[in-house]
């Protein structure tokens, strides 16, 4: 292990943090805010970050092993001094609550222990939606844009914090694929911040939710989220902007090259686009009763299978009250999750679709031995190490899961709740069922249930390795 | 395919349908009660076993596509015909509610769907409860101990009708396992019913209740069940025959054997033991104060512990009213089920350690690429095509589970109670949580829901293959 190089890379991860906080105290100083609570915690990163980058690594390379390391523990640090500003400024004075708010912005999860925050000083209110964004694409992804890394190696960080189960350059080097992607990211941002702005929000709002939206996220700057804007234009804009954000990056940059019959002809965007229009017209059908005709309900539907199947979690209808079948298709989506490459948590819709074809082929290995077949997605046949891979990544997903719902059932909260809040933390989605809903908070949760919770939600960004491995002591070992 | 074949075991499969069927008549006829029901039912299974097996087979060679067709389809006619005296006798007048009873007594699952059964005939309870007995063992077994038939090919029958992921021959010759396997099932019943007659319950009732304790059925003479008798003594012979027949029948092979040594350390059965006792204990302790301490606490958490371990669902308390933390261990231990060659369902204890075993392994393989580890149990190693085949084994339960929890979905009850009742069918253990608590009933769903849930419950017993093979077109391509 490149021990020097770990500790390096961590100190330039705070102080990329430090850096990215002088955005929200700025805000902070313009509307006139006390800005201590930033001013401090800058002073820790870039403080610590100084000293654990005067580690001069004998060499620049880095294993896999030194990749989850460096990802894993990077993302421990960012959560817990990312924290700070809350529990100074006194907005979330228990440093508990504070760091499951934090953890649940970073990995866009969205899932909130505020009942009420229509209070909240903006400049940290700016910081909390800002984690969304930096979340959503990554931090170590942010640094490796920006700084000369060495590019051989680096594909091991990449790997370990971009979400899906292959995850190809896009151009020979790293650093130009994360360049890419965050302009496509930037852009994407600017766009939805005009959009809103136009549809009546402030530009303090509107910069806000496209951040959310972005990083796929969830939170709001208002407790009632997006209903509180009751505006249909706005709600269309999200819903097609977290569309957007659930879509693997890399059609963008097909697109941008003006290969668009590539991008029509993607088998995981055909699938994720039909299973969005079946869940969207079948649970308007479903709800149709509850909100005066089909019609008037596809507004609420389409919104909320998209925040859902985005891993969002905007709120305008609280699902909680609808028909047992919607609400048991919307738990489904929150396995599934948004495409591979997107911002959006969950299994990921590639990993379902090589899941089920897998599935088949094995079952009709088994009841007809003599047939053969090859699981095959976009035409690429897929080998078996990544079938395997597939199959250990959903595996872990229902281990993770189940001790997740027994470990927090100490609680005493009914099942629905427990098995919903451990999924959705687990797919970065947000609200959950039962006393968890888009309605609830998450503060229910005794301070045991809220780590438990916060690691699933980092554990499900990270995609389980980069967290898991560093509690496992044989990964430790020589 | 060898269709000859196929109707042949069919036809032999009805005719011992009928010859099974003589033993209810005989209890009905001994108690005076009317046993048209039973008479007509014989006639209709003869007369179509006797047509079947006019078919004279060119080969004796069963294929293992012949072997899925033969145990799937002989389940659906048993079920189908099996169904017929509740029908007739008007106990049950509905069909599509006998012959979910049927399954559910075939299948040994013991869900079901009557509210108050203390009035029925004692001729058609009588039937009720022997469906778990023959369900227990397998039907194609007992044809298999009695029959001469192939040994070379009969295999094929046995893999598809044993539970576990290993099913290993006794002794060389399929013929004699099946008998030795039987006569083991049947001592066992016989010295459970001579303790439950000690115990102070009729021979009747002794008999029937050691008829569903074999089969790890659950289905009880009294609408609240084992609670009705009221006596520690028949709650622990029970409770301790629902360990016995959870166990893998090999093992009481070795010990007829004398290898007691060999069954010591068997880490299946450690490991049974282990979870069993953790669970009692850990529930004793979370229920305590609901029965006044945690020893009398411990009657119930170990009865009941066992009757979800062993898949049975014998009723002494209505563990829906019991904390969180017991009702998500009882759930999660109706996932693992009883022992690989136990009469117990759900996944198998076998298979969810190699599942995680394997999980754990490949885990390693990705974040630490050079540890090389094996999957072994019980110091052997496990090849990859058996962990393939759990892997695939898991994954089908997982999506079956999903899909009929959507499917009930539409009747409107709460998430508990159609996600339970999804595990509970697949798994054959019978009540769940919510609305289909001990003190439930499955009669609150719809007709729809019913066949679903019976569909589930013959999937679930005969370990997916030989039902989903019947509904899979490219199964009977050539």
């Amino acid at each position: 292990m490149n021990s020097r190089m770990i500790a390096r890379s961590l100190g330039l991860i705070l102080l990329c943090l430090a850096v990215l906080l002088l955005l929200p105290m700025a805000a902070g100083l313009y509307y006139g805010e006390n800005v201590v609570c930033f001013a401090a915690t800058i002073a820790v990163a870039a403080a610590l970050g100084f000293v654990l980058t005067r580690f001069k690594p004998d060499s620049n390379s880095i294993s896999a092993r030194d990749g989850f390391v460096i990802v894993g523990a990077g993302w421990l640090l960012l959560s817990a001094i990312g924290a700070l500003p809350f529990v100074i400024s006194g907005d979330i004075p228990n440093y508990i609550d504070a760091l499951f708010e934090t953890v649940s912005g970073l990995t866009t999860t969205g899932a909130t222990i505020l009942a009420d925050f229509d209070g909240m000083s903006r400049g940290v209110m700016f910081w909390r939606m800002f984690t969304h964004w930096i979340g959503g694409m990554g931090v170590l992804m942010f640094i490796m844009a920006i700084m000369p890394m060495n590019g051989a190696h680096s594909m091991h960080i990449m790997r370990a914090e971009v979400p899906g189960p292959v995850v190809g350059k896009l151009v020979p080097r790293a650093r130009k694929t994360a360049r890419i992607l965050y302009c496509i990211y930037f852009a994407l941002t600017v766009i939805e911040t005009v959009l809103l702005r136009i549809g009546g929000m402030s530009f303090y709002e509107a910069l806000l939710h496209a951040f959310a939206t972005a990083g796929t996220g969830g939170f709001s700057t208002r407790s009632s989220s997006i209903a509180a804007f009751d505006s249909l234009y706005i709600e269309m804009v999200i819903a097609v902007f977290m569309l957007i954000f659930s879509i693997n990056f890399n059609l963008y940059y097909l697109l941008l090259l003006g290969r668009i019959r590539d991008v029509l002809k993607d088998e995981e965007l055909r699938c994720h686009l039909s299973i969005i229009a079946f869940a969207t017209v079948t649970i308007g059908l479903n709800i149709a009763g509850q909100y005066g005709g089909f019609v008037r309900a596809l507004r609420y539907s389409f919104f909320n299978v998209l925040t859902i199947s985005s891993t969002s979690g905007f709120g305008t209808a609280d699902f909680t009250l609808w028909p047992e079948y919607s609400k048991c298709l919307i738990v489904l989506l929150m396995f599934i999750g948004g495409m591979a490459g997107s911002t959006g948590g969950g299994v990921k819709l590639s990993r379902v679709m090589i899941f089920i074809k897998a599935t088949g082929r094995d079952f009709m290995k088994i009841v007809s031995p003599r047939s053969v077949s090859r699981v095959s997605v976009n035409g690429r046949r897929i080998d078996n190490d990544t079938i395997s891979a597939v199959y250990v990544f959903c595996a872990l997903y229902a281990l993770l899961m189940l001790g997740c719902t027994l470990l927090i059932s100490f609680d005493g909260y009914d099942m629905a709740t427990n098995f919903t809040a451990s999924i959705s933390c687990l797919s970065n989605v947000g609200p959950g069922m039962g006393m968890i809903g888009p309605a609830g908070s998450f503060i229910i949760f005794s301070p045991f249930s809220k780590l438990v919770l916060a690691l699933n939600m980092l554990i499900g960004r990270l995609e389980f390795y980069p967290i898991l491995a560093l509690f496992t002591p044989a990964f430790w070992k020589k």
